[in-house]
């Protein structure tokens, strides 16, 4: 009972931050994301008999202790399947781990698509993505390809909390450079800064509040390709996170100084009529959305700034639902 | 009619940011700072009934148009003494001028100083530092040493919307270590950022709501000379305010890749025990407050970080009320 699968990370233009259930893992925003096609987790699952307790490998090293987030996934999945075996999962990521390149994302979702094919099951891609959220709340939007949208669902029992796909990457074929400008793993993870933020930023309701119509300006800006509209809104709301995560005590820098520079190096291509926008997850690496004519020229520009590391340029999956 | 001051920039460790009224230049906020002996502006303010306008030179540079700020001062000054004489105020300072360095509070606060003795007005503390606030919120603060807490005040007519000296230079002789990064002039100024912060920042109801304790905690952290109390509340006031400016639509971003590098290695610092804690005001310039024994480990550190142009140290003022 084996099975590999290659899930995408994903990159949310409006953010996720905050949860309103740590069990079932509810997110307390909605969420919009592009699904991208050069940063992957390929995952191997074997059920196996002998096993006496799941184990997880990434890149070769072992990640099994402790493995909570994964085997709420696994539990969810051999509940399907009707079976009790362990699990050995086996992942190999193409970027660096736990760095701010949602590497969660494409490994949890890697995980619950292969250990369901494993098992053969046939799973709707929402059941899908319901298990993944489980594991990681960007994982159930990486189930999909393409523009995605999370949503954070009204049932206390998280069944209709998950995403799906609101529009495919053949419907506006924006590209992403990436400058990572640190590959260590982040000194807080992001499941421990959002319970900071929770309890002690004073800006975290404001936050919850605004991110309604930050969901909807950024959705009506993916059905109409206003580039202007989703740049706008896509800054925005990553630098409300970014506040949110700073305003926390004691205080959670993620930027370094080549992130400042990146992102104000874009700020000043966008003020020249480049078409492009940042944003930034839980971490110190920029990401500039853009239009393909531009991405060649962004890419060269970024890659000079002093303390970017290594630059990664994807288009939007299509590969998946 | 001529007279000069010397007058000492501040720095608020609880910010100023915001306003009520744009008339009376009424604070949303109070505000609590140290003034500085190092940064100074020198004044000499001559009138003159030959004159036909008000006119102004800083460094040698004609600043006269526009002049409306320093025009409400001058006016308030000439109503006190029943002249209509026009002045010439040929100002000094010896740091950079609008670049986040409080040049404005230094500036007013001299102007008002000389304006008064050239006109031999014998007024309180109180009236100077009323009159001041009507050219700059922070020169209201610049007419005492030490310690220095402004009032938002509840009347109508700001005229309990001042400042007053909480605690002498010598209650708790603290050092402050500015890292220079950036010397030119700040591309948008406090007043429009204020206005647009108030305007366009979801998080601003939040920062004016929430100034209240911090204004509480400070104080109260000065009296008691708690190093620690004041390093956390002065450090997470400084952040929610760039948090306030950063969200404002469209972003504005006083920090340069030199400010965040100062500010995690202040942060280190501390956690290694040195007894240091750090503001920037509306600029780029990181303030690093400490005790005396490690201003001058601290300023050695500050001055390595690539980008930072010039290092001034100051110890508080004890020279004026």
């Amino acid at each position: 009972m084996k099975a590999s699968f290659k899930a995408k990370a994903n990159i949310a233009l409006i953010k996720y931050w905050g949860k309103t259930n740590r069990e079932l893992n509810l997110p307390a925003v909605g969420s919009i994301s592009i699904t991208l096609d050069s940063l992957w987790s390929d995952t191997e699952v074997v059920f196996d008999e002998s096993l006496e307790r799941d184990f997880l490998y990434i890149n070769g090293e072992d990640f099994s202790n402790p493995i909570d987030r994964i085997k709420s996934c696994l539990d969810l999945i051999r509940k399907e399947a009707k079976v009790d075996f362990f699990a050995k999962i086996i992942s190999k990521n193409n970027f660096p781990t736990a760095s701010g390149l949602a590497s969660s994302a494409s490994g949890l979702a890697a995980i619950v698509l292969a250990a369901s094919k494993a098992l053969n099951l046939e799973l709707s891609p929402r059941k899908l993505s319901i298990i993944a959220r489980h594991g990681s709340g960007s994982a159930a939007r990486s189930i999909y390809s393409g523009f995605v949208e999370m949503f954070v669902g009204k049932n206390s029992d998280g069944s209709d909390s998950f995403a799906k796909q609101i529009a495919p990457a053949s419907h506006w074929p924006l590209e992403v450079v990436i400058a990572v400008t640190d590959t260590k793993k982040k000194e807080i993870g992001s499941r421990a800064a959002m319970e900071l933020s929770a309890l002690t930023s004073p800006f975290y309701n404001e936050w919850i509040k605004s991110s309604v119509s930050d969901l909807a300006i950024a959705r009506d800006a993916i059905m109409n390709k206003d580039f202007e509209s989703l740049s706008s809104i896509t800054q925005s709301n990553c630098i409300k996170m970014h506040s949110v995560i700073m305003t926390s005590n004691p205080p959670v820098l993620y930027w370094n100084q080549a992130t400042l520079a990146c992102i104000k190096m874009i700020m000043d291509l966008q003020k020249s009529g480049v078409p492009v926008f940042f944003t930034v997850d839980a971490g110190p690496q920029v990401k500039a959305i853009c239009k393909p004519e531009s991405t060649v020229m962004i890419s060269d520009l970024l890659k000079k700034i002093p303390g970017v590391k290594k630059m990664i340029i994807s288009t939007i999956d299509n590969s998946l639902v």
